[in-house]
Order: structure tokens, then C-alpha cells, then sequence
């Protein structure tokens, strides 16, 4: 009997910062090849990914999707116990990068697949897509994994992304949708000079700094029907000018932006651009703007996998999980595409944070929600 | 006979970038030594120095100031000559890295007060102070040579900083003074979070982009009698967050602020805090302002000193200088706590540029200009 909670702090060990595998999918490959699985690593261009099924290819197939790389963990020394120690407490806490987003997830559903299908073998197939990225640029990760499914002729009927999806408490939330994400890199360039001969020069910093507090002042919208407001987040401005007394040349902010049904990323792009040109008139300064679109925000129609689901999760947390669209993008996105998909995981709470970290109760609870919609699923 | 036009090319080929003495003292020192000038190496934690004073200790005493370090020359592949090679060329025009900023200006006061003291010896003294350190921290330069005289008993009346003083062309511009500069370094420390759910975090980049838009929205002030408006750069931001889907802890600004007489180093310092904390209370992000002061604005009124030197440049330059404040620091801010200081020295052009490159003709004229000071100051 495998513990979702003793494979997550193993693969909270294996440092697998995006791209690195980092030891973890060899990890997963180990324990779902000894159980019966078929596993086929399916990397490309450098990115580490595992596909695994069990039963027969062409059966009638549920799928899992996860990934296990994670996102840096900042200034170790700001951690109460080292980020990839899986350190677990005296409270049945376990600690690390990825103890919530999303080894435990992984953990929870590889573990509950081993045990259905080695308890209740199903007339049918389980896969399993495992992809080292999707904190990074994702262009090769779980879109690999779909590839190559396409092109082997294997299916899911249905797919459940184990993201955390509840803010709070187990049961709360699952996903049935996600908003878009878009990223866009606004690179501002002016004169370098003396700080003390301004009129020589012209300050990109000036500009720039304009210009986005400008986009931060005021929210971009108020919210839809199954979706919450859109929201734009400056996540870095870097310029690297070591002389104060130095106006530099150049500088590059990034903006991520979450948005709704009411945005594409393509719209938001001509809106930062057309902003950037009246920055640009004012100031002199050149602000040119690109994007890298993550993807578009997406609805998966509730249904009877709905139900299903949301059933299960009910029954076993005794809470009716609201069918949210919030939150951040994930490979459902990608998946949507192939077959319906929804997303139930853990408690994001403390995820991508210093000291992120899981309670193994709950891991072990996620494990045996994974194992009842397996037996529902073919029921 | 010596010529500061050949002195200088001869500077210029000792690698004298700060903090390497490169020969240059050196030189120097043997040049006045043979004129019979009593020389002091005034070294302190490393810095190079020079005193030399001909004439008797505690006679009266005029002065001269000048540093023999300079900036680096960048990419030595982008000099169209080597920037040590003190290379003369057909049109009789010296170049490398000091030839403007300011290798020139002391060996115009150098050969200037050797001719002077040769030609018509003065009933008084003559003192020159050359340091390694002017581009530097500055802090064991020429403060040193004003602390060793201090300790010493060795006066100047008056002293004049050979700094080029000319924008264009020679005799334009005479400066009485400084703008004050300071550098803030600003950090601002939210939560970091993911990008998705900006309400479980705090974009340290919003309060300050907010911030520091509102720092450049309105000038300091209008300028004063003797000065011109304070400007503040934004000299850099600096956050490094390589993860588009993070929002960052902290993130760190810079900014040089040029200040007039309204204002002090720590005035500004107080405005810069006040501001801060006004932000602060808006978004919660912590903005901590830390100031590194390098020198306050001064100014040495017009009288019979600065008249003086007025006249000679007039007469010589056919041209009636401006008496200004204007343009970055310099060590006149040390010696104005000494004596009455002014500057006048060469045209600035290409100073702390590639290519850096000065006229031969340009160097004898300023060195006429100092023998003549010399002498209506002992007349």
C-alpha cells in the first residue's frame, strides 16, 4: 500500500526546479513500473515528462495530469526548514517546495492508481501525464505529453488536473475553468548620460516607472458570470545600472496579467501598446511591448464527469465544492482540448511561498478521493 | 621651459584608473622636485596623494587642486587610439583616457607654477594638491591632503580646482560652486505570492512604481539666485525575478538627487521618508529609504579673489566667463571647507567618453591662464 504523504516528502527531495527532472519523474516511473504500469518518458527539447497507463492501450481510459517541477525557492535561509528537505514535524506537517503545488497532488493520484488498480483491477485503462514543466515556459511539457498521445493513439475519456484548487479547507472548490494568462515584457530606451546632465540624457526609468503606475491604478474589470475580475501584476523591473551618478539607457519591466472571457491576450496586447505610445509621445522615451501568451481563459461546460466528481469530493469531505474559475493557469488548459477536464487537488495555501508546506492528513484524504472517482469512473 | 601639452601626454600614458597611481604621482613628483618644490606623498588606506609647495611654510600661499585618476576607458577596442597611448596626432591633438578629466588641467597649474616660481619667484608660496582619488569614494583624497595640512600647518589663501569648466569652448564658464549630491537607495518589501492570487501577497513593484512615479511628476523646485533647478534620476530598479508567474518579495531603487541651495542631504532625505510612509500606508508595502550623501551644495560668493581670476580668463579667452554652479561634484567641495575655491580649467567635452581627446593648443592656453593668475596673485 503506497502513502501519497511518504511519496511526497521523496519527491519534495528531489530538487526539481524547473527544467530540472531533479530525480523525480525516475521516482514516479520506479513506483508506477513495479505496480504494473506502462511508462514512457516522453522529453522533449530538454523537457522531462512520463506518460503511464495501465490496461490495455484503446480501452476506455481516465486520466490523471500533474507535474513535478516547482518554482524557485528564494533565499533558502528564509525557510524554517530547508526547501528541499521534505522535513516532516512532530505536527504530521510536511515541508518544502512543493509539498502543496503540486508533489502531493502527484503523489496522491500515483498512489491511488496503484492502489485501484491493484485492489479492483477496472475493465478499462488509467493514464497517467507527468510533465517537469509546468511552472516554466510549458511549451514542452503536458502539450508533449498530448503530442505524442495523438500520434500513439492513446485517449482519455475524461482528465482530472490535481492542482490545488481549494483557498481554505478540503472540499471547498474544484475548477471547471480557468482564466488566461498572458505575459508582457515592456523594454523602455532612452539616452544614457550624467546624472547631473539630465537634459543630455533620457531617463527610460521615468518613463517606465509612468507608465506602470499608470497600468496599476485601476483594476481592468469587475468580474463575469463564472469568472473573477481579471488582474495585472508587475512581477519584475530590472535595469542593472551599477553608477548613481550614471541616467541609464535601458530598462525591462515584466507584466503578468490573469484575465477573463471579457479579454484575449491579443487585445491586451494592443491595449498595453496603445498606452505605451501615449507614454512614448509624452516622454521620448521608447516602450516597446511583447507577449507571451499563456493561454486563453476557458470554460469546461458542467456534465455528468461534473457530477461525478463533485460527488465524490461531497461524499468525502462533506462539502459541496463550488465550480470555481479562478486562480492561476494550468495545464488544464492544454488538456481541455483533448477531453474534459477538471481540476480538484489540495489547499493552495502557502504555495509558490517561503515555507510552503502540507499537512499529510490531507495528502492521505486527496489520495482516497483520487481512489472513490476511479471506482465511480467505472463503476 | 616645460609644456603641459607634453606633460599631459606623458600623464596620459600612466594607467592611472582610480585607485592605481600608475606612475603619475610619480612623475609628477620629479618634475617639482627639480624645480624646487618640497614634496610630501600624503598616502592614507591606499589612496595615492601629492603635496608640493614652493616657497616658505606659512608664507602666503595660493593654491591649486587637481586629481591625476580617471574614469575606466570601457572597451579599449572602441578607442580609434589605444586610451594610455597618449597618442598626438597630425592636428596636434592628444588623446587618451584624462586628456579632458583632468591629466591636462594639472599639468597646466604644474608647468604653469613650475615657469612662475622660475621666472619671477614670489615673495609667498605656491601649493599644489594632487590626488589619486577624485572618480572614487573620494574619501582618502584630497580630504586626506586637507587633513595632513591641517595637521601641518600649511595654509592656502586661495585655490583654484583645475576641473574643466567649459562646456564649448574656452573662457565661457567659470564655476563658484556646487549643486549638493546625494544617492537614496530605496527597498520595498511586500509578500511573494503567485502571480494568480495577488490578494495572498503584496507587489512590493506597485508601491514603488507608484512611488517613484510620483517622486519625477513635479521638479524639486525652480532654482535659485546662483543655481540651477535640483534634479532628481532615478538611477536604477533592480528586482530579478526570473518567474513570471511570481510576484517578488523586494525590490531595490536608486536615486540621485543634484541639489541647490533650498535644499540639504538630509532635508531631502527626510522628504524622500516622508513620502515613503505615506505610500506605505496606502499598500502596506515597507519602503525603507537609506541615504549616502556626497556632498552638500556650496557656494563661494563673488569678491576680489573670484574677480580676479575673472579678469585673467577675460583677458586671455576673450571671453567673460559665467560665473556658475552648474554640473556634477567635485573636490571643491572639500577644499571650499579650507579656503575660497573656484574652478576653471578645460572645455569638458568627451570627459568620461571614448575617444577622450583635448587640443594641444588648449592645454598651453590654460596654462598661461594659471601663470597669470599666479602672478596678479602675488602682484
Amino acid at each position: 500500500m503506497p502513502d501519497a504523504a511518504d511519496l511526497t516528502a521523496r519527491l519534495i527531495r528531489c530538487p526539481s526546479v524547473t527544467p530540472e527532472e531533479g530525480g523525480a519523474l525516475v521516482l514516479l516511473q520506479e513506483v508506477l513500473e513495479e505496480a504494473g504500469f506502462d511508462c514512457h518518458r516522453v522529453d522533449r527539447n530538454g523537457t522531462p515528462n512520463l506518460f503511464a497507463r495501465w490496461g490495455a492501450k484503446g480501452a476506455r481510459a481516465i486520466g490523471f495530469n500533474g507535474h513535478t517541477d516547482v518554482v524557485p525557492p528564494g533565499d533558502p535561509a528564509s525557510w524554517t526548514h530547508p526547501p528541499f528537505s521534505g522535513h516532516w514535524d512532530a505536527d504530521d506537517v510536511i515541508w518544502g517546495r512543493g509539498a502543496t503545488d503540486m508533489k502531493s497532488g502527484v503523489a496522491a493520484f500515483v498512489c491511488a492508481a496503484v492502489d485501484f488498480v491493484r485492489q479492483t483491477p477496472p475493465d478499462g485503462a488509467v493514464i497517467l501525464t507527468i510533465t517537469g514543466d509546468e511552472e516554466g515556459p510549458s511549451r514542452d511539457g503536458t502539450i508533449a505529453l498530448l503530442d505524442w498521445m495523438a500520434a500513439n493513439d492513446e485517449r482519455m475519456e475524461a482528465c482530472i488536473v490535481g492542482e490545488p484548487s481549494n483557498p481554505e479547507v478540503m472540499g471547498e472548490m474544484m475548477k471547471i475553468g480557468r482564466r488566461g494568462s498572458a505575459t508582457y515584457t515592456i523594454t523602455a530606451k532612452g539616452r544614457q548620460g550624467h546624472a547631473a546632465y539630465p537634459h543630455k540624457a533620457l531617463n527610460p526609468l521615468h518613463a517606465l516607472t509612468r507608465y506602470l503606475a499608470d497600468l496599476t491604478a485601476e483594476p481592468l474589470d469587475q468580474g463575469t458570470d463564472h469568472f473573477d475580475p481579471s488582474g495585472l501584476q508587475i512581477t519584475t523591473i530590472d535595469c542593472g545600472n551599477p553608477a548613481s551618478n550614471v541616467i541609464p539607457e535601458k530598462a525591462v519591466a515584466v507584466v503578468n496579467i490573469r484575465f477573463n472571457d471579457l479579454h484575449t491576450g491579443a487585445g491586451l496586447l494592443d491595449r498595453l501598446r496603445d498606452r505605451a505610445a501615449a507614454v512614448q509621445e509624452q516622454t521620448g522615451v521608447t516602450l516597446s511591448v511583447e507577449a507571451q501568451i499563456s493561454g486563453e481563459a476557458f470554460l469546461t461546460a458542467p456534465g455528468p464527469f461534473v457530477d461525478m466528481v463533485r460527488g465524490v469530493v461531497q461524499q468525502e469531505t462533506n462539502r459541496q465544492p463550488v465550480l470555481s474559475t479562478s486562480g492561476g493557469t494550468s495545464d488544464a488548459r492544454f488538456v481541455k482540448d483533448h477531453c474534459p477536464v477538471v481540476e480538484f487537488g489540495l489547499v493552495g495555501a502557502h504555495m509558490h511561498q517561503v515555507d510552503e508546506r502540507v499537512p499529510a492528513q490531507q495528502v492521505r484524504q486527496l489520495q482516497v478521493i483520487y481512489q472513490r472517482i476511479l471506482e465511480r469512473f467505472f463503476a
